[in-house]
């Protein structure tokens, strides 16, 4: 229980079937956990995982709840998408009503990336293709080793680049052109080049003699312990105002933030960032 | 005939009077061919490509018809906007309404390079000036001259940059600060800086050793006819919801994808990808 | 009274009382006044503010009001927010309610500046934090010191990056990843990074032997200069679109640019540019 909810009862350390998942100075690690097939996806792990988001974020309240979250994959890939034996060909099998079920189950994985509160901060080693590349365009921060690519590479499989929301997303976060060029072609997008339009928020050397791949997740787990550290309520409006108001008009989006911010003025981290600031010391987030 | 629509009947090569159009490698080259006025567009270009577009994206579901398109001016430049004597000069004489109906023409232009499901990349040699650069700002792909320019050059005649579209598209593309930047001054944008900022897919060298002008439409050409190889039917799919879900939001965006890939799922060409992969040959699209 | 207009009389030159403001060479120079607190802003500098931002483009419309303005701080630094003991302490005192109503107030300011036809350029000298980024970031250019930096540093104050509408506009700026990135951790990003995203769009030298600080409100005064010079009443009718178009569909912004273009060409500047370029002459805008 805590005191600002008497019917508050801690969430249980969720533990999941088809991947890992760990807590370490209150980041949440998951980590896709199939190295022989580059981490590649299941049934089960786009099932599971779209629940894991919901119910992580609502542990994030917890006195003890993880703040930020490190999506990465065991081994030296992050993800290489959709399984081909697991998922591609059982979709064979399928009719159109079935292929729906599959397409919207995928979208939603995407939905509550976005709509869970608590950011996300993907880890990306080797390669992040197909559903992995839509993941990691859905989470908040990309950290990717030098060496590693995005493959949005639905053209090579008869598909369309509108994959689980990735010709929505992709469009806000690198501009029309470049995601123009990157959906139609379907080519690797390096880490550098991703650094420069938009898509890398860092990129980490990944070379033996810094550390290999391991030290991209290190980087990934560094930036997501920053944001851990910050006051979480109000990191929590933020994620939450910026995936809201892609989708609001500017005069309604002034109002959201005037209703957003006096909330967070009346939530008690405000006060002690005050406070530590006069007393000269570190603020004690709630 | 094809065996999906016993109605179908194949649409003849069209002939434009006011432009050159022909066919290569499933690639449809549209050029501008008044290079002694740097390819300037009269009343009569602007009508015909408007209702161009339309036609050429229906042929692109021929057995035979063009997969990509290729944007191009004779000569050594691309296009540097509305004519001064056909149209300029004229648009003094018209009131408001006769003035509405020449900028809703314009339009109407931009309007179907946006619906033309069939990827558009334009070859912009020179100059893409005025309603050239609104053309090129339109198309899915840019590729530039290393010593070509946009010239949005609006405020030296006067008129707003908010013309055929512009000011939709150009903060989309390169973001608010650039496009206010950009529109409010009016200034030449080159090649190098375009590339910066998300405007240019690719700068090619166009200095006489490297073949000069010619050399930026004949990578323009080559790129679209790497579009032109993917899956079709997918391709239209991406350029589709690209520009559709400019305008979805987030949650509506993802039940759509979800819908448009179960449709590409249900196409042959997601199977023969996988046979193709399996049998380790080259796919073969419908 | 002009001949356009037989109601019209000119707009006084205003004097506001919290801050300063100059004309010359039709570009109005706000310039922030507390130069020992970094020109951090009070209760009476919001308010007085947002009302100026509308009493002056109105006077834009005046045969000899500023045609576009400065946004600028006396002294070595630009803005550093909200003070803290004008505002901030005295935030505490206030119930939701209270805190509301100061949340609509900085909005308000922000919103003001946004429909303020007349382009507004920010000059950023050593820093523009809190409100002072917000104000920046809502104004239509940034032109920044190299040693300069934004310190959206709402996550120190434990706030919400979502402040006078800072998470709507910075995505539409820099994209969704690098807007992600600095809301969230609330660091410095320096000029030069701001210019690689696209938050800047001049880095100016400011070291002594360039001028130091007074480098960078000179160089935002040419650029503004530079803007005053263009025909004033197509330059408000591209920022009041460029503005607008953020909230619509692609289809509406077609016609809307065809209408707010038909109003341009009937316009005498468009004419006047005509007759300049026959006669070989700069433009004499009306």
């Amino acid at each position: 229980m805590t005191e600002h909810d008497p019917d508050f009862r801690p969430l249980p350390m969720p533990t999941p079937e088809s991947f890992r998942y760990e807590e370490r100075d209150r980041v949440g690690i998951i980590t896709l956990d199939r190295p022989d097939r580059y981490n590649a996806l299941t049934f089960q792990v786009y099932r599971e995982l779209t629940d894991f988001f919901t119910v992580i974020d609502r542990r994030s309240l917890d006195p003890e709840g993880a703040r930020a979250l490190v999506l990465q994959g065991e081994g030296k890939a992050f993800c290489s998408g959709g399984d081909v034996e697991d998922i591609i060909t059982r979709l064979f099998e399928r009719d159109l009503d079935g292929l729906l079920r599959f397409t919207r189950m995928t979208g939603e994985l995407i939905h509550s990336m976005r709509r869970c509160k608590t950011p996300i901060v993907t880890s990306i080693k080797k390669v992040a293709a197909g559903a992995g590349a839509v993941m990691a365009l859905a989470s908040d921060l990309r950290v990717m080793g030098k060496k590693s690519f995005f493959a949005f590479l639905f053209p090579q499989v008869g598909l369309s680049g509108a994959d689980m929301g990735a010709s929505w997303l992709l469009p806000r976060v690198v501009g029309m052109g470049h995601a123009s060029e990157i959906l139609l072609l379907g080519d690797r997008v390096y880490a550098e080049r991703c650094a420069e339009i938009g898509l890398a928020n860092r990129v980490i050397d990944d070379s033996p003699d810094a550390g290999g791949p391991a030290a991209v997740d290190a980087a990934a787990f560094e930036l997501a312990k920053a944001i851990a550290q910050k006051p979480h309520f109000a990191t929590r409006m933020t994620k939450t105002m910026l995936q809201q108001e892609m989708d609001m008009g500017f005069t309604d989006a002034i109002e959201a933030e005037a209703q957003a911010q006096a909330i967070c003025m009346q939530y008690p981290d405000f006060r002690e960032a005050n406070d530590a600031w006069l007393a000269k010391r570190d603020p004690n987030w709630k």
